[in-house]
């Protein structure tokens, strides 16, 4: 058995085993070697996968969050699964902070990822044609341009975790996690995170939970 | 005599009685009355103004701040040049932030501006191709994708300022100062900053200080 987490940039994938992931346009037919089951927030991305391998299975429907938050995305919501109580950053494309506290959702917000601030920048002014500083010291002002930004960006994402966590522990994942484990100290790196949502969810529809 | 702030998307003016902003293609010959005193951060709009008045007068060079900071930009500087201490926020197409302290310009840090933010969102997903919202609750956690999107960027910004601030004062500028002004408790909105730093350095300039 596998699993997919289709996103909007890369297809993920879990065999029990190992985790690779997959850019649409490179999907091939037959690396398939069993059933799939997945969830997607990117329909497009989605029908790629469903033209090249028949056994896939959407276990979309069974991923229930208690939430009263509306138009949450199916991979943060198997994220949010996979822990009972603490914080969920998923650091990809966009980043999703999301409160959990005992076993039930509190709330969450969205900030532009990593490479949509640099970007966004670039728009603004080519003086801001930098690349992110990850080893800028959020400590002390910044004294140039490239310091400037990246302590903007890093700083108020770090300030903005901390404040929705408090005591919370904070559980990162997504291509920049690793990065973000480095500036939270009451964290975790789990690249797993939303394959243990989503084990979660086939051991309790095998139960009939 | 007017003074002329030229930036990447607006050339502002101000003749000590109004201030007014004009697009760089709705610049027109003879609509200037007389000589104009101006800094400039976008070499292309300020060739603009120069193609059609002949009596501008950049003062660029003689706008000094006490600072270490390398790259800062004029207009920058003398917006930090109107206070003695407290916090300048010039939140435009970016959002610089300064902290001064005793007229020493102790450091700063750069955000991209809100439309910037909004335009970076609408890259990442069509899910989030939605406006900000500015009456967003910045206490209660987001429950939905709008509120997720907007409350993600305020409070950011906000714990930005504030951790930036401790107990100095928060002078906001720029297109986007006056919203700004409604979430920061210890703060002023003055359209004048930049204005008033450079009247600063021409009466400098008049005394040969």
């Amino acid at each position: 058995m596998i699993l997919c987490d289709i996103g909007n940039t890369y297809l993920h994938f879990y065999n029990h085993r190992n985790i690779w992931k997959v850019s649409p346009q490179n999907l091939k037919k037959d690396f398939l070697d069993s059933e799939v089951y997945y969830i997607s927030v990117c329909p497009k991305n989605e029908e790629k996968l469903l033209r090249i391998h028949k056994q896939c299975f959407d276990i979309s429907s069974f991923v229930k969050l208690d939430t009263v938050y509306q138009g949450m995305g199916v991979d943060r919501r198997a994220a949010c699964l996979s822990i009972f109580d603490g914080i969920v950053v998923d650091a990809g494309s966009a980043i999703t902070i999301d409160v959990m506290h005992e076993g039930m959702h509190l709330g969450g917000c969205i900030l532009p990822g990593l490479c949509s601030y640099a970007q966004s920048y670039e728009m603004i002014s080519d003086a801001l044609k930098k690349p992110i500083k990850t080893s800028v010291s959020l400590e002390e002002l910044p004294q140039n341009t490239q310091d400037a930004m990246s302590f903007g960006i890093l700083k108020s994402i770090k300030l903005l975790v901390q404040n929705m966590a408090k005591s919370k522990k904070i559980f990162l994942t997504g291509g920049d996690g690793k990065f973000f484990s480095t500036i939270f100290e009451n964290s975790i790196y789990d690249e797993m995170l939303i394959f243990r949502g989503m084990e979660k969810i086939l051991e309790n529809m095998q139960k009939g939970v």
